[in-house]
This record gives structure tokens, C-alpha cells and sequence, in this order.
């Protein structure tokens, strides 16, 4: 059998071939949303019912899916049997309509499920302004349900990319416990994606409070401290779901566990940012307070000039300073020091005693770690984001041309 | 007579061949601060004495000139017979030796005009953290006072230049009132360097208090409207000096006069920023307060998504709601409008009814102007980018290599 474009075809394994945890399946398929006729939806099914939690985007320009996502969860008190996400499309600034087809998509995934539509979660990434082609997605749901596997995450994650080049997946166990997390994207990065998608999933017995309770730390202390480009979404958003199959957990490594598989979740999404070339890592120390710390790592992490400094390799430690005083947190210069992968670079008021040439080797590292420290408190915090290079520009200038 | 590098060289007339008002001389050389031996020493002197007023960098790293110049505004309360400008070092982040060497170069002109040194106010613009050679502007001192001419504000601002491509100068007439202004830089955008700087002269009688009034309310309508980069510098500044030997002026004509002066020079720098292609204009209507106007027209202009698309001529409008979304202003998504040049596109909480053509024509125009629309309330504001480039990330990443 020969197949067409609009015949949808089983998404491949990909690199993230990790396994789910106790009570999951998943699976992935080609639904000729995406012109290319890549993988392009995926659903995670819990058939007893997980508990739930998510977080949505800030972003007042929310997705249908978002809206959608926001009220199934409230209404089911944090419980949820399937996960469904199309790539290629994100259903975002699409008014009614758009709202409609998001409905059409849930109400099919209810009936082959056999479960009530609230316990159906969704999301879409993809160009924003266009409308769902639901009738594909729901054309592609029987073979997309028949596809599911309780083996790989990577059907589902090799479907949710978009101009990823590599699908993401993390996996930790801690006693009994497995927790597995797959994402896709990187801010607002890819052109017009409306993009990042995180889904973690795990067979401890948790509650919903408590559930969302760690969803939000670990969120908090990953996603919450990386950036590409600033900018964003409409339709951001991270899933948690547990089936409860492999009994309780405590929650502090429960916690632990979802710490580490978010943090290797969101350094992958950087490295993976459009046009990266080399990672930049902002250690803050000696901050008054922990929102001092983190303003002034993201403020230095984020400036257009210290990320095109570090794509040419340039130590232009200059920029590093003008960045840390329009943070908008008060220090005095005579206190600051300011180094880069143990190479000193300002310090006492005045430029620090390094040598050129170790400036240079600091910067032309695979990731350039500055450090700063304000010499104020006790306080710190880190943030990761990559160097500014053309390709991102080109990427993005001349996605639709 | 040969010349050698370390001569100082005349700075030529350029192309902002405008005259002084009443009671100014000014002047350029080649003091060999800049390798190029182009020119980047200048000053303008008021014989007489001005009434002066000046805004600086609110970076906490400022440059030593800054801190300098505070003090003598400060100390002379709002007099100044002169101002001294390098170009090719910043003084920024030097240490006390910074320090040191900027008083140097004032109390060579202050011995060299017969004035206090408190009425001497300086700026450097170049590297930052690099010591500024003072020997090098004491010794080009008497060659830039004997070249000082009432005939035009060019030798001045063609010395203040760094990697601008253009002197900037704008007049305008007011009565028998002249206000003529010159500018160097943009932002941050310029590499290394340490950048905004601006000097505005007029014959009106003000006080200082007026005339320091006067200068924040141009200023704020007019560079604080603009953005290449995001990132403010150690060095920014904007003096305003008044000879008042034209006489008194009404206080709202000479603000009238002073908002077109700094407004044309507003978008000179815009235009001038590195890598400058295509302009961003975003006008924000129907805003419930100013600062809400002010805060959606900022975050649209300077959202890196929206800055690519502008460059790549792609109506990609739903970067511009996304950016709206996330500025931090409650709005209502049906009642948001969007359109550029003239062409509808978002309305009614939906894509607009316009053509693919006419949106690719209204990206590809010389200005982008972007409208936006908050259905909220009465207030407006109007913020001024630029589409970011591949040859901005080059020149940026490139410089010292």
C-alpha cells in the first residue's frame, strides 16, 4: 500500500526511546497538519485516570487549547485520562472557530476513550492565526489509538516537535517511582511557534494539591530560568500527570525527581534553541534578596549584547556590567566582581588582573558560565539562555518567505 | 608639514552643516584616541557662560565622566562654559585611575578657557574598561580651541561619532530663538561602545530650572521612545545649554522647539543603528492609563519575534499579539484591533479580512507602522525600533575578532 499525503503515518522512534512510567501509553502519527507529513499529533493515555496538574501561559493571547485545557482541569478537579497534542498548527487567535475545533478534537477523543470530555487535556503548537484542521485530527485517532504503546515516550515526543532538530525526553526513577518527561520547543524561539509543550508523567500515588504543588517548584526552578529570546507564547504550557501505580512516594523525592528530569528538560531546550552555537550560564552571588539574584542573572542572560559577545567569542566583559546596573537592583560597583569560567574579569572597582588570552578561552567555551557577585547577601540564583547568532535572525526573518 | 598618528587632525565638516545658536563656538580634531585617526575629541564652548541641565545614564554603572559631570551640574548649579567629549574610550569601569584621568582633561580646559572647573562638563563614548589617555586630549587641546567656529555644530558632531555611519545635528527656529542639537549612537547598539550622547544648545534666556524642564519632557517624548537593542549604557547622556543672548522665549514655544529637535534626532539614531534596515513604528490607541500605552508599544517594538519578521518583510502579525499579550496590561482579546500601514489585522478576537498581498506589502514598507488598538480607553503612545539583523548580530559578535 502506497501511502498519500493525507494518510496519516506512524511517527518513528527518535533519540528520546525512554520509558513511561507504570500505567501509560502513548503514541504518535502523521495527520497531515504539517505539509511535510511529519509526525505531527501525539496523545499520552492513562486508561485508569491520572491525576492532574498544569501550568498555562501568562500570555493574556491565550490558545484555544489553553482556554479549553484550563477549564477541563478546574472542572475535573485535577484528574484527566488523556493528552493530546498536535504540532503544525496552534489554534491560537482563531476566535470561535477555533474554539469549536478544539472541542471537536476533545469530544472524539471522549468517545473512543470512553471517558468524559473534561478528562480529555490538549494543546496545539504551531503557526498562530490558523485555524485547526480538526477533521484530520479526528480522521487520524484510530490509528493513532491503536498505535499505543506503554514501551518508548518517543512516538509522542517525536510528534510534539516542531522545527526541533532533536525530540527531548528525561527519565529518573526514585525507589519504586518513575517520573518521565518529554518537551518540545524553546520560548518563543521557532518562528511562528507558539511552542513550548512540556509533558511529565509518573506512576507515584500523589494528590492533585499536592501534585500541582510540585509541578510548580520544579517549574519554578527550571522553565522559569531560561530564555531564547524572551518572547512568551500563546500556548506554553507543562502537563503533569500521575497514575498512582507504583504506590506513594515521598514527597521530597518525588520533588527531587521532577527537579531534575525538568531542569535536563529546559537545558535541552536551549541547547536546541534555533541557531544555537554556544550556551551562556549566569551564576548570581552575594544578592540581598532571592528576586535580586534572579533579576540580575536574567537581565545579563538576556542582553542582546552579551549574547552576540559570546556567539563571537568576544570578552567583552563591559557589556556584563552595563547589564547588571540597568537591572534595576541596587549594589555598589566597588563591590561586584564579575568572572567567567573561574577567569576574574572586574573586580574592586576596577578591570580584574586576567590575561587576554584566558578572557578569550573563557568565552569560547561550549558554555560561557559568567559569574557575578554583588557582595551584598547570601542570596543566589542561575539562569541559562545561548549567544544571539545570525541564523536565529535568519530563522526567524525569513521563516514564511 | 607631515602629519603623523599622534597629531592631532581637523575634523572635517561632514554632512550636519547646521549653525550654532548665539554665544556657541565648537570644534573637532584627531586627538589619536581612535586607532582610524579619525576624529573623536570635540568641544563646544559658550564664552559667556550657559545655563546648563543634563540627563545622564540611570545604569549604577556609570562611566567616571558621568559621575564627574553630575557633580560639576551639581556644584556650578546648572552653569557650564563648556563641554569636552571623546570619542574611542568609554572611561567606563576604570577605577579611580578612570577617575583621575577624566579630571585631568578637565582642568586643562578649565586653565585653557579661564573658567572654573565646575563649569567644565564632559562625556566619553568608546570601549568600556579601558582607561581614557588623557595625555593624548590635554595635548590636542590647544589645536581644538584655536579651530572653534560659530559657523556650524559639524566638527562637533562628526567627533562625538563612533561607529555611526552619519553625523546627526537637527535646528529649528523659534521667534529669534534658536535650538540646534546633536547626537552620536544608539541604545547600546553599538558594539563596545558606550554611547548615547547628546548636546543641545540654544541663545534663549532660561533658567536652569526651566531649561531642565524643559529638557525632561523632550527627552522622555522622544528618546525614551526609542530602542535598538534593549540595553542601556554606563555612558548615556543628554546636555542642554542655554546662552540666552537671544533673549527671553515662551516657555511652550522653546518646548516645542526642543521636542522636534530631540525627536528628529531620536529617529537619526534609530536610523543609524547597526545593521539598520527597515524601521518599527508601533502607535498603542485605546489605552486605559499612559503608562499602559507606553508599556504594549514598547514590548511589540522591542520583541525580538516581531523585530525578525520585520526584517524578513513577513506579516507574521500573530508575533505582534503574542508580544501585546505578555507586556503586563490587562486587556480584552475581542476588543483588540490590529493592523500595519493601514491594513486591518486582528479584530473581533479573530484574523482580519484583509489580503496576503496587502499584508506583504505593509511588512515590506520602509516603516513598518504598526497600530494597536486596546478598545480600553483614551490613551495613547508611540514607541520607534528597527528590524534586527543579520548584520547587527554580525557587527555585535564580530566587533573585536
Amino acid at each position: 500500500m502506497t501511502t498519500t499525503s493525507s494518510a496519516p503515518r506512524r511517527a518513528s522512534a527518535g533519540p528520546a526511546d525512554l520509558p513511561l512510567p507504570l500505567g501509560f501509553t502513548c503514541s504518535g502519527v502523521a495527520a497531515g497538519i504539517k505539509k511535510s507529513g511529519a509526525p505531527d499529533l501525539g496523545l499520552i493515555v492513562c486508561a485508569k485516570g491520572a491525576v492532574a496538574a498544569a501550568m498555562f501561559t501568562r500570555n493574556l493571547v491565550a490558545a484555544a487549547p489553553i482556554q479549553v485545557s484550563r477549564t477541563n482541569l478546574a472542572r475535573s478537579r485535577g484528574h484527566c485520562t488523556a493528552l493530546l497534542v498536535n504540532s503544525g498548527c496552534a489554534n491560537a487567535a482563531t476566535g470561535p472557530r477555533g474554539m469549536a475545533a478544539c472541542h471537536e478534537t476533545i469530544d472524539a477523543v471522549a468517545r473512543l476513550l470512553d471517558c468524559a470530555p473534561d478528562a480529555v487535556l490538549v494543546n496545539s503548537t504551531g503557526v498562530i492565526g490558523v485555524l485547526l484542521p480538526s477533521e484530520r485530527i479526528v480522521s487520524a485517532l484510530p490509528e493513532l489509538h491503536a498505535g499505543l504503546t506503554a514501551d518508548s515516550c518517543a512516538p509522542f515526543a517525536t510528534a510534539i516537535m516542531t522545527t526541533d532538530t532533536r525530540a527531548k525526553a528525561c527519565t529518573r526513577t526514585v525507589g519504586n517511582v518513575r517520573v518521565t518527561g518529554v518537551a518540545k520547543g524553546a520560548g518563543m524561539i521557532h518562528p511562528d511557534m507558539a511552542t513550548m509543550i512540556v509533558a511529565i508523567t509518573t506512576d507515584a500515588a500523589v494528590d492533585a494539591p499536592t501534585l500541582d504543588r510540585i509541578l510548580r517548584r520544579s517549574v519554578d526552578r527550571s522553565f522559569h530560568r531560561i530564555s531564547v529570546d524572551g518572547d512568551t507564547s500563546t500556548n506554553d504550557s507543562v502537563f503533569a500527570l500521575a497514575s498512582g501505580q507504583a504506590g506513594a512516594c515521598d514527597e521530597a523525592l518525588l520533588q527531587a525527581a521532577f527537579d531534575e528530569v525538568c531542569t535536563d528538560l529546559a537545558l535541552k531546550v536551549v541547547q536546541d534553541g534555533e541557531g544555537f552555537e554556544r550556551g551562556i550560564k549566569v551564576t548570581v552571588n552575594g544578592a540581598a534578596t532571592p528576586a535580586a539574584a534572579l533579576q540580575v542573572a536574567r537581565t545579563v542572560a538576556m542582553s542582546l549584547l552579551v549574547r552576540t559577545a559570546v556567539t563571537g567569542g568576544d570578552p567583552n566583559w563591559g557589556r556584563i556590567l552595563a547589564a547588571a546596573g540597568r537591572a534595576g537592583v541596587p549594589f555598589d560597583v566597588e563591590d561586584l566582581r564579575v568572572g567567567a569560567n573561574g577567569v576574574p574579569l572586574f573586580e574592586h572597582g576596577a578591570p580584574a588582573d586576567s590575561t587576554a588570552a584566558d578572557r578569550r578561552t573563557a568565552f569560547t567555551a561550549d558554555v560561557v558560565h559568567i559569574t557575578i557577585d554583588l557582595g551584598q547577601g547570601a542570596c543566589s540564583d542561575v539562569f541559562h539562555s545561548c549567544g544571539l547568532t545570525k541564523r536565529y535572525v535568519e530563522i526567524n526573518a525569513d521563516y514564511t518567505t
